[in-house]
């Protein structure tokens, strides 16, 4: 266990700089002005994993952006272990607000990282993790250890909802068959508090669209006599929810899974103070569904948030304009045993039934996914809870996350295994916002923590 | 009167051309970027008023931006009418949706303009309007025929609420001594119904800023657990208005001027048609406050619109972000006798008393204006409807407008004198918005009308 430890301390320098040059590809996929650093970057991570000794190396093409595959098939009748990630990133904006260029990573010591963290877009989400199954796997082959089958899935779509991923798993099961799934995609409540995900929640993602007159017009000559849409449209969207912040639409609950007492004083004891959770988000007063604590609503209640929202003059000054359309995207996470089919139905029924008839209104989904459960009974989340508790010295809590990885469940459907989120980033490492980072800490605990997995499992199975 | 027709048709082709000078300026007084331009408009203008004519004209400083001053005193015992007009535009996004560049004029025939129209922003509000009157003076000054003596205002901050003109009015009592106000910035019914305006709404135009977390978070990791802005300022927002679209903000109502039966009974005389109203925007129906007609709810009462909101991800693609900010331009049109300081202020109290203690909110007044009406006995009145019936061969009908022109309330206020609101444009002139024009037939119609306007004043005063 010595050669774990010795070989990081040995390369760390070198597995730092590889990803930083991963970091500086802004693989941007929801932006199609992007597209070919997109491309690029899956070039870069097929090079990467063939250097650390994977084979088979395939940069397998799908309508969209291409999923990086590559194997290491040491003996068949040891167990398979899948390796998830993603190398796409969130869009950058509001770019402003970044401290430093968002794809130009530099390392600074924050209060929570003493030590340093890398600050970039997807250096916590998702190239800093999956990276660490490189590198961990790396250590495994040069040094001889690797004691099972190893197979890599990188996709390029994750942030735009894994829309060909699905084809992409269904047309290649014999290929990706595997024991197990292990994916670093979560995070861990502090780095003296270890965790595994055992709950993602499931998305609905739409657009909507309000449309008033048929061009802009002068607020004074029209003003009060047609619909404004942006005004009909936060009515619209204040008609989601009641004054307990219940979800009102049609049926959204029916198939909520409720959990027992018993499971909500299990949510409970997970370590949380709101005071230092307000604290952080500067805030005087959290703010969701009545009768469910911070952690619940987190954890085991859907939600429904309006993600962006536009219409109108929004420039310098004043403009007296009402306009022809007004727009906003909204996003529902879901909980078992909900599907983003029926809500993103639900939720466009009711939208339109809402809609005054002076004005019309347009829905159009964007993305969904399921929701995903892993129980803590079985071999591999021991495997990873073990591994864990060997690197930072205490046994994991088992956490249900608010977030989402849509293709999870895919993976349980069509590939009949669990997948494991054995994730090392932090709720503060801000990813989807400016100044995304990843703590180097986190970032050498990862790959310490990886090979032990494959141990444990390896000895297990 | 041969005389005025005939100027007219000899000099027509020049009259537009010079137009299309002053129209090729891109003079938006709300974006800074285009300060250059509003400065070297004034230039312009300050150039035409001098080559009609007028004399000690004056480019008058102010801390934005100038006003041009001019004057003609044939004789200090008889009338004056000083002309007011505003040589700023519009801003002209959205700029994708004008079929010619929005400040490289061209003219187009029409179905409702078969002799043409000038397409530009500004060409009906305010440039084309005012030059007009630059026009009928150069005739009257070059036929010898001017009755009376004129001055000229014509400013460069109407666009953004003549924050400035106020303190202009206010030191230059003496210079713009006058008997009555003469404005070409509002519009007739139709080109056979001619009209003049006879009220003007006032307007209270405030920004307001919805803070929830202190930085932007991924709307899974923290969904329902924390005040979303977006959805909270939306909440707001529809707190607004009741189910009948009442405005609920305490005491917004108190001081309104409730019209008599037979007010009310005149405003429906005139002719309109809410068929055809409907069918040029292709709404299905109207919306607006219950137990108003629709000219009532423009003409006589006061309303509230968003004339912009923004906040979180509004790119191509789904971004899953809760943002720390959502913002809103919210304009309220007011009636007499209401006024902007009250509004603004009942406005505030409300808006910050409806935010949950999730949030912190902001409100910042833009600009505001008083609201106006102009009787129907006094001599300019007179005047101005004897000269429309003589160019038009039909007396026209007064008009109470949903617009605002702020400065006029001022006007009264400080020099004491009513303003005669004779205007040229067409509702469907698309002011305020894309692909704004101006009827050739209307611009050379107000050159032909307003010397009419000039001999009926100086008779009768």
């Amino acid at each position: 266990m010595k050669e774990v430890k010795n070989y990081i301390e040995k390369n760390k320098k070198r597995f730092i700089e590889e990803l930083v040059e991963l970091l500086k590809i802004p693989s941007i996929s929801a932006d199609s002005d992007y597209r070919d650093d997109v491309f690029k970057c899956s070039d870069l991570v097929a090079h990467f994993i063939k250097e650390a000794g994977g084979e088979n190396v395939q940069i397998c093409k799908t309508p969209g952006f291409p999923v990086v595959y590559a194997e290491k098939i040491i003996d068949p009748s040891l167990p398979t272990v899948l390796i998830y990630g993603h190398y796409d990133v969130q869009p950058a904006d509001p770019i402003e607000l970044w401290h430093s260029p968002p794809f130009d990573p530099v390392i600074k010591k924050t209060k929570i990282h003493p030590d340093g963290a890398i600050f970039a877009r997807g250096s916590c989400d998702d190239k800093g993790q999956f990276f660490m199954h490189v590198k961990a796997f790396e250590l495994l082959v040069r040094t001889n250890t690797l004691p099972c089958n190893v197979k890599f899935m990188i996709e390029g779509e994750e942030e735009v909802g894994s829309s060909n991923l699905s084809a992409f798993v269904k047309d290649n099961k014999e290929k990706l068959k595997c024991d197990t799934i292990l994916i670093s995609d979560t995070g861990i409540i502090s780095n003296e508090i270890p965790s595994i995900t055992t709950g993602l929640k499931g998305l609905s993602y739409v657009e909507v669209e309000v449309t008033g007159p048929n061009r802009d017009l002068h607020s004074g000559l029209y003003g009060g006599a047609v619909a404004n849409p942006i005004n009909i449209l936060c009515d619209m969207i204040s008609k989601m929810k009641d004054s307990d912040n219940h979800i009102i639409i049609p049926g959204f609950y029916d198939n909520v899974l409720e959990l027992s007492k018993k499971e909500r004083e299990d949510i409970s004891r997970a370590p949380f103070s709101l005071s230092k959770y307000k604290e952080s988000l500067d805030l005087s007063d959290v703010h969701g569904e009545s009768g469910f604590t911070t952690m619940e609503r987190i954890g085991i209640r859907p939600t429904l948030d309006v993600n962006g929202i536009w219409g109108g003059y929004t420039g310098e000054g004043a403009k007296t304009v009402i306009p022809s359309k007004a727009y906003a995207k909204i996003s529902m996470r879901l909980v078992p045993n909900q599907t983003d089919e029926e809500i993103t139905k639900k939720f466009t029924n009711y939208f339109k039934k809402i809609a005054p008839s002076s004005v019309t209104v347009k829905v159009t989904p964007h993305h969904g996914g399921t929701p995903y459960v892993c129980p803590t009974d079985i071999s591999a989340y021991k495997a990873a809870s073990l591994a864990m508790q060997s690197t930072f010295g205490k046994e994991p809590v088992p956490v249900r996350s608010g977030g989402s990885i849509p293709i999870v469940a895919l993976f349980e459907k069509e590939l009949k295994v669990k997948s494991i989120l054995m994730g090392f980033g932090l709720d503060s490492d801000a990813i989807h916002s400016p100044n995304e980072h990843f703590g180097l800490f986190n970032f050498l605990k990862g790959i310490e923590t990886i090979p032990y997995f494959f141990y444990n499992y390896s000895k297990k199975s």
